[in-house]
Formats: structure tokens, sequence, C-alpha cells
């Protein structure tokens, strides 16, 4: 019974009681979640570019050209497989790689010029 | 002396000793790291729609608009400041998440429809 009451005055707490503030409070640790998941986002593709650099600058010493089509559609044959497992849309998947590659190629035809 | 010799002898190892066959097992590690790195980025954006999906619906509930120019204005000024920690270009970083968010808008409007 205490429980309960105490379960109840939780309830009768202003920040919650009310469906719109308790939209408004959801809301908010929505978006912390997503402000932390960008942080990964953000840190990752830095050490995913520190890599792709390498990779550029080995194709520019042994010139090799900045684009590989064999690699990148098994890049996209993967990440599709890997989208499926993370009940991301595949489609999506394909878009997103295309665009950090297009930045990649750019970085590359950096390191030729 | 034979601490040496056994350094000598990896040098000696085919795997290594060709400059062009070291440059193609350095390109391999790197993509391994990149192919470790992607399946990061592909799950942390799973959680990161999930949490946008959970965002869309409220807002739905809430007769909200999918769009938010004030909680976008400070993502975007977030995720520079991120991408100057990262070692990013913050230009790439505005592209991206601009990216993101246009996905997630896309998908904000599935549900209002």
């Amino acid at each position: 019974m205490t429980d309960n009451q105490n379960l109840r005055s939780e309830d009768r707490n202003p920040e919650t009681s009310d469906p719109v503030a308790r939209a408004a409070d959801l809301l908010k640790e929505h978006r912390h979640s997503i402000d932390r998941l960008d942080a990964i986002l953000v840190y990752t593709l830095g050490e995913r570019f520190k890599h792709t650099q390498a990779v550029g600058k080995l194709k520019a010493l042994h010139d090799l050209p900045p684009s590989d089509p064999n690699r990148e559609a098994a890049q996209i044959a993967r990440l599709e497989d890997l989208s499926k497992q993370a009940n991301l849309d595949p489609e999506f998947a394909r878009k997103f790689l295309n665009f950090i590659i297009a930045e990649v190629i750019r970085h590359h035809k950096q390191y030729k010029s």
C-alpha cells in the first residue's frame, strides 16, 4: 500500500501529470539520446576518414585510381546486409554510403592534384 | 644479434618484403577497419532512427509540425563543435546532418499521411 501511494505521488509530479508536459519530457529524453548518438556518429566518421585518408595516400603513392568500383560494390552489398540486421532501410543505407564515398573521393582527388 | 636476425627474417616475409605487396597489405588492414566502422555507423543510425521515429509519433499525436527549425539550428551548431573536436570538416558534418534530417522528415511525413 505504501509502495502504491509512492507510485501515485510520483504520478502526481507536475512534470508528468499533464499529457502535453509528459510528451515534452519524452521528446526531451529522445533528443538527449539522439544528441549522444550524433556524437558517436561524428567521432566514428572522424576515425573512418582517418583510414580513408591513409588509403588515399597509399593510392596516390602507387598511382591507383581514386575510385574502386569492385570495392564499392562489395561495400554496398555488405551495408545492405548490415542494414537489414539493424532494421534500417537498405535503400537509405546505400544512399548513405554513396554520400560518404563522394566525400572520400573528393579527399582523394585533393591528394592527387 | 639473434633478435636482429629474427627481425630481418620477418622483413624477408614474402607478404611484406615487396613495397607493392606491403601497400596492398596496408590497404587491406585499413579496409577492414573501415568495414568495422561502417557496422558501428549502421547500427548507430538504426538506434538514432528508432528515437526519431518515437519523436515523429509524439509529434503526430500532439499535432506538432514535422520539422523544428530551432532544434535543427541547435543540432547543427552542436555538430560543428563536435566535428572540430573529432578533426572532421565542419562543412561535411553540416551536410551529413542535413542528409539524415531529410530522411527523418520523410519518415515523419509518412506518419502524418
